[in-house]
């Protein structure tokens, strides 16, 4: 069973992610140590004794539409509103509206625990915090007065409603339409799909964001607006009204997240009696709704990328704990009478190490790019460089964490052996569950068009560059350390962020150059690589911290497992970036 | 929906994988292309039009256990008779029980396409044959007479009984007991757990192998014996008898494969009235089971290395079909007014490039070691030498081919985007079926440990070294040709096959100096690079037989991809092998 590993979490936040730098320098206010231990070991405890035991009953059961109402898995409804009782819902939430307005790599931290605890249920806050943030950013007073409290204490939900059949990546295909109605208010039309938490039993009401056309808009993604669209109308008084013309028509059946009711929503079609169009009010301007999507996307893709994490960590130590309990043969040196744990098998003990180390490196890429969120709002003068260093991390810890999701969930079922493909097991509920995360909020092919095309041109590469100085900084107070143990860490370092610097140099040239086919070709292959990198150095950098006094978390042998059995492939991801494309073009003729 | 391939399948066979010269040299007797042909064709259409549309309701409905009774998916009883009733379980039966006696090859080929139409539905013949081959190779002539006619017709099928909870890996743990009666019959006592097709209604009698022990046997895997005990027994007159004291305790409820029935089952608890006991025949002799086992685990670990090539060859027609119809976003060099086909995307085509080359290479390896197994039947002196090959390439094409199922269904989810997530788009299926085949029939591990420790010693090392040896002609071949297409293909095979070299090398010496836990920290990386090189060699060497016309299938292209794009990765899993073992002992820490 999964245990929140609240140490290690505050160790990384940190020692590696930049909170102890950030807290010093009053950054975040009076935050002090205390309370960060505190709301991390709630929210651990909350993760491990409330969350993760109904996880099991919610794969099982899933959510299921009964007479067009959405009905949770036993225990979640409860569930859904103690974790709102705890006051998790608004902890970056603004004041104003009843939050707590802490630091978002605080909010990230939790979110892993919940996700870990069980992915299905941590999706509603997480779409709850993308919409009030949305709607705080972008909304007219008159909205944030009517819906924001109640959105931030969690009692009403939040959905985002982008997804059409034939819009998914391609936001610009979208045909949901709205009218324009003379009180100001909008009539909304239309299909979507996909739609997460788009009903159910938990919360009073549900206040879906919407994007829609307006019918004099431009064509392709300038003419989408945003609209809040709640399924009960608010009365003036705040007490809710009549139900709203959308509803649920169907929930899909996937291989993973049950518990989470994937819906397809419908808009407009009058079921409920009254004029047609479902009512709803414009966030933002007209025809502004992609900027105000991209407002959130940079949190929306880091909590999928939390994602990522969170199963890792869970499907590592599942495996980790039968691998010490399971015994079968003698493993080499075995001196014991009996069969060895098979964790004393070598091929066992790379398997759970390589897990150890992606979860590590992937859960400090992803604090990074929380911490690079915080500043970008908190520093000052140089808001904008961390908020480009937000921009550049943030499809790294989306597509690395997320990939390492699903690798770490099929390694961990591997360790498992044939009591791994059995459901009730709970390491192939990690794996099923783990594999949309790569998928949706913008697909990790998506991801890496995002880094290579928008991201390494911040600055004009300055940004992309700076940072890999950085890196090097880092590689460099390893090899001036005298701690004993890490082997050959700053030379793989070295050579691992040289490939890194020698890709980026090539992509920007070719960007540069206008040949933005070869470098897309190379795009996927770059973005792993620069996470591979950015796993060595945050490990490095946690080693460096722990120190080699021989006490912690032996985070200098995982460094230097990490640099001399991991990194090796950056140089195979560099050759992929810099002479991949003339073969992968030449070969385009057998996909005619 | 799968559409077998059976030219690229002939193609593979014939000119990659060594049937074109076995038949020409007289090898496979009397067998013409026109007899392989009609075999490959009426296979591919029988597993297109027959198995393949049965498989979504076998994977939704699953094997049901019924008051005590194994009920298949509906369908799956007429598509099991019409299966056998077609001949296909006995091609490489021997002729005296009325098989055909062809070449493993084509049965391999034609196992395939079965399990690419239906992987569940593909395990009922896969252990027959086993079975089939058990009692054949090792059985009394009593046994043979008795079983082996109906079982070759498939009106029988056949199980292996090993696993029980504590003995996975490690048969010698295994504590099913077997007692001696006076007849020369035994009864069997014990449960067996994972036991594929235990029990259903599609034939009349199932005849299972089981491994268990005498009271006086040895400890360890030198006291196990392999009996054969049906489900009915057998009256003289070759009728059926009473009921064995046997029977399917529950069934698994597991990640995918849903429509194979995994049996719990009981032996000897007196369930059907009369003495306590199953009864048994000794198949071979006496504390000598595993020798019998192993006779067929060659043929059994190809099978499910077939599994793994079927899945992977499935999963990329579907993300295949799927790319060139769903249109997102535009293409770089989009000329078209709309959205392109998302194939046009560099990095989905990267996507669906590493699946067929996956795929082929997999497919390549797997029939080569069929080849293999064919010639060590048929090559007379020589039969050692190829005794030898299939020895050393049956742990490659199970575990790379494996491997490549889980990765190829994988990459297909994520083209598929968020419709791969959903269950009836079917994509997901397949990463569910796939995900067992690493597991069974010995761990991708195990495997790894039976290549370095058994494999890479035989004849002193020149077996690997010669094989190395022949692999480096066909880099030359392509150095020599003039073939366009091939790019950097000749220098890039040369550098991937001295990287198996060297890491080869170092690991026959590791083992020479009793580093015997040296050696196996790094055989899981030294299997995919023997599997990875064989993958370039082989799309190499059937490009060079393709030629460069232009016409056939893009061959010289799809090789020089997988050279400049897949390739590189051999120089860091030679580094892991050579280098990474110091670093994976002292991270042992983290694991204790």
């Amino acid at each position: 069973m999964y245990k929140a590993p609240v140490e290690e979490i505050a160790f990384t936040l940190k020692h590696v992610a930049g909170m102890g730098e950030a807290m010093s320098s009053g950054l975040f206010g009076d935050l002090g140590e205390d309370l960060v231990e505190a709301i991390l070991s709630e929210a651990g405890r909350f993760a491990t004794e409330e969350v993760a035991p109904l996880a099991e009953i919610g794969d099982r059961q899933g959510a299921r539409l009964v007479d067009g109402e959405v009905r949770l898995p036993d225990g979640w409804r409860d569930l859904y509103r103690n974790w709102i009782a705890g006051g998790w819902n608004g902890l970056t939430a603004p004041e104003a509206f009843g939050g707590q307005a802490l630091p978002d790599m605080l909010n990230v931290a939790a979110l892993e625990m919940w996700n870990s605890g069980s992915m299905a249920f941590a999706l509603a806050p997480t779409l709850t915090m993308g919409a009030i943030e949305a709607v705080y950013t972008h909304g007219s007073a008159a909205l944030k007065e009517t819906y924001l409290e109640k959105m931030v204490s969690g009692e009403w939900t939040g959905t985002m409603n982008l997804t059409e059949p034939h819009a998914g990546s391609d936001l610009g295909a979208l045909k949901a339409r709205a009218e324009r109605r003379p009180d100001g208010s909008y009539r909304i039309f239309g299909q979507k799909i996909f739609i997460t938490w788009g009903e159910h039993d938990a919360a009073d009401n549900i206040i879906h964001l919407v994007l829609a056309r307006l019918p004099d808009a431009p064509a392709g993604t300038r003419g989408i607006s945003l609209f809040l669209v709640p399924k009960f109308l608010v009365n003036d008084d705040g007490s809710l009204g009549p139900r709203n013309d959308l509803f649920c028509h169907s929930l899909e059946h996937k291989l993973g997240i049950h518990g989470s009711p994937t819906c397809t929503m419908i808009y407009g079609d009058g079921r409920f009696g009254g004029d047609k169009g479902a009512i709803g009010w414009v966030v933002g301007e007209e025809n502004k709704g992609l900027a105000c999507m991209f407002t959130m996307m940079n949190n929306a893709r880091l909590a999928v990328g939390m994602q990522g994490v969170a199963i890792a960590e869970a499907a590592t130590q599942k495996a980790l704990a039968y691998a010490k309990e399971r015994t079968q043969g003698r493993a080499p040196g075995s001196t014991g009478a009996g069969m060895s744990p098979i964790i004393d098998h070598p091929d066992i003990a790379r398997t759970l190490l390589t897990m150890k180390a992606l979860t590590q490196g992937s859960r400090a890429i992803s604090y990074a790019c929380a911490h690079a969120i915080d500043m970008s709002r908190r520093a000052g003068e140089a808001s904008r460089h961390w908020q480009e260093r937000a921009a550049l991390l943030t499809p790294i810890a989306k597509s690395f964490s997320t990939d390492a999701g699903v690798e770490v969930a099929s390694l961990g079922i591997q360790v498992h052996g044939g009591m791994g493909f059995i459901e009730e097991t709970g390491a192939a509920r990690y794996l099923r569950d783990a594999r949309i995360a790569p998928i949706y909020e913008g697909t990790n092919g998506i991801q890496a068009i995002d880094l290579v095309t928008r991201k390494l041109p911040l600055s004009g590469g300055d940004q992309v560059m700076g940072f890999i100085g950085e890196l090097k900084a880092i590689a460099e107070a390893v090899g001036r350390s005298n701690l004993d143990g890490f082997g050959e860490t700053a030379a793989r370092l070295a050579v691992a962020i040289a490939d890194l610097d020698a890709a980026t140099a090539w992509l920007l040239a070719a960007l540069a150059d206008g040949r933005a086919a070869e470098a897309l070709a190379g795009a996927t292959p770059y973005q792993r690589l620069f996470g591979l990198v950015l796993t060595g150095c945050y490990l490095a950098k946690g080693a460096l911290a722990e120190g080699g006094d021989g006490k912690g978390g032996g985070r200098i042998a995982l460094c230097r497992f990490a640099a001399e059995n991991l990194l090796a492939e950056t140089a195979a991801l560099r050759d992929r970036v810099v002479n991949g494309a003339a073969s992968l073009a030449a070969a385009r003729i057998l996909l005619a």
